[in-house]
């Protein structure tokens, strides 16, 4: 699950099961030319032939059965009009479409952007773009599109500092809200970023506490969240250990920040219905271990790829 | 935390924080034109205004001090060229960069696409792009951009389909892994899909299998995730109960499926460690009460929006 292969071979699957798929057996990136199949060599461009008596679009054929063309690397003539563009692509997936490819990408520079208005003449729309870069996608198999789509949650994360010594939690009230309630400090993931590492940052930043990661509390999907652009959100509670206590809030995001007592916060109308739930949850593992309600959380090497990941879930007795 | 205007606060606020904010106190949308602010009146395009001697790219101002430009209710010539719309952009961002604004949003419509290398000349680059709309940002504010990140991650679900009556859970090979190890049937998450609505699809469309959705068992975040086009993953092992026994899986997708009995999974090295991990986990459900290892879910109504989201934690003993 979880990676383009499988999620696309799982797309395909749903209406294609059984039939036998044309995507090529061999996981080895093949170049696609002038209707022709042929080893990828180490070029490092995906050129624009020519010589030929006609210029044509080349392309990289994974092993799903779709063609990737990468316009940074064609050597496409850095002026090229949206009509002459047009009209290679337009040649380019006919050919793709008889040899019974599924799908063409197409990743320009934003130099070239142009080009992507001509490709939309043709049906391409966005599959997802960032910084310099936009890749769009033509789904050219049976039926509906069943390319994958591109990341759809952001990852909010706030973090819950309980002070043992007195059964206080670090709370704030947000500046920018038509209703003032106590919540846990928090704010987005940045790209790459963990979990636990968010937490404490966004901790840090709003409140001026130091703290460290110990586990994670709760989970929260939300899908069309304002703000995010269309897209869902998942909003995780972490649990943190104060390293220091001194509050120094930045009165620019909040309007107000101080430790309250844990008891108080879970019984307060003055909060969000998240913030009172994960409130008795903390009361509940203050009087009964923490055991009662933490996801411990564990890095661990992947299989092949020589990353972390890490793991969150409840605890298990030693083995 | 988590939406567009507190993230864009907590950035804004990691070096001004306690710097006076250039943004309007008002969460009114405001139009800025010419160099003036005005109230937004309900016309329904940010026009291309003209008659006045020379045309000027309007835009709407947030709460934040940016600006957003929508260049689909401009009325832009839609044969605009990139030159022209460069000269407009340069004198709009020179505007805006005068007036203090920290940053602008330029939308554009795929069509005109050719827009996006003019900004780009400007220092402009994408934000985001889905389906036929590409979104590029330029902060202006002190520093490096402070504007909050698109959708970081994409969601993957697994469902541990376990049979109570043998203790045996569903599994199954992938085909297309160099390993092939057992495996709970899993797959991406579609826009705005929950995760337990994704878990019992993908068994389904894997392995024939009905079922309904019990639990969060276990949460994982990989990052630079391969083939997620450079965005993160998070896993998420849901607990399903079966609704009908008989395997009926997809040849495609999958080499093999079985019910594996959970003992036989948790000590087999024919697994990922992940999976062998959760067949622990399982077995000591299976043993000790589910209550041990589950994360309970429960559909909540948001605040204000009439949204609901999905909350999954700890059992809590009754209030």
């Amino acid at each position: 699950m979880a990676s383009y292969g499988c999620q696309l071979f799982s797309v395909l699957s749903r209406r294609l099961c059984r039939v036998r798929c044309t995507a090529a057996p061999s996981a080895r990136a093949l170049r696609l030319s002038a209707g022709r199949l042929h080893p990828a060599v180490g070029q490092g461009t995906d050129a624009l032939t020519g010589g030929h008596g006609t210029d044509a679009l080349t392309g990289r054929l994974d092993r799903f059965g779709g063609v990737t063309v990468d316009l940074a690397h064609t050597g496409l003539p850095p002026d090229i009009s949206e009509g002459d563009f047009g009209s290679l692509l337009r040649e380019g997936v006919g050919r793709w479409r008889a040899e019974g490819r599924v799908a063409v990408w197409l990743r320009l520079p934003i130099s070239l952007s142009r080009c992507a208005a001509a490709a939309a003449t043709l049906g391409f729309t966005f599959h997802h773009a960032r910084a310099d870069q936009a890749t769009l996608a033509l789904w050219l198999g049976p039926g509906a599109s069943r390319l994958p789509g591109y990341a759809s949650h952001q990852v909010g994360v706030a973090g819950a500092v309980v002070d043992e010594s007195n059964g206080k939690v670090l709370v704030v009230q947000d500046k920018n809200k038509t209703l003032n309630a106590w919540k846990f400090p928090g704010g987005l993931s940045e790209l790459g970023e963990n979990i636990g590492a968010t937490a404490v940052r966004e901790v840090q930043e709003e409140t001026g506490v130091c703290s460290e990661f110990l586990s994670l509390l709760s989970v929260r999907q939300q899908h069309d969240q304002p703000g995010a652009f269309g897209a869902s959100d998942l909003y995780l509670i972490c649990r943190l250990r104060p390293l220091t206590y001194s509050i120094d809030f930045c009165t620019e995001e909040c309007l107000r920040c101080d430790w309250l007592p844990l008891a108080e916060l879970a019984r307060t109308e003055e909060t969000t219905p998240i913030t009172s739930r994960v409130a008795r949850l903390l009361l509940h593992g203050l009087e009964r271990g923490w055991g009662a309600v933490d996801l411990p959380m564990e890095t661990l090497p992947a299989v092949h790829s020589g990353r972390f990941y890490q793991l969150y879930h409840r605890g298990l007795p030693l083995a």
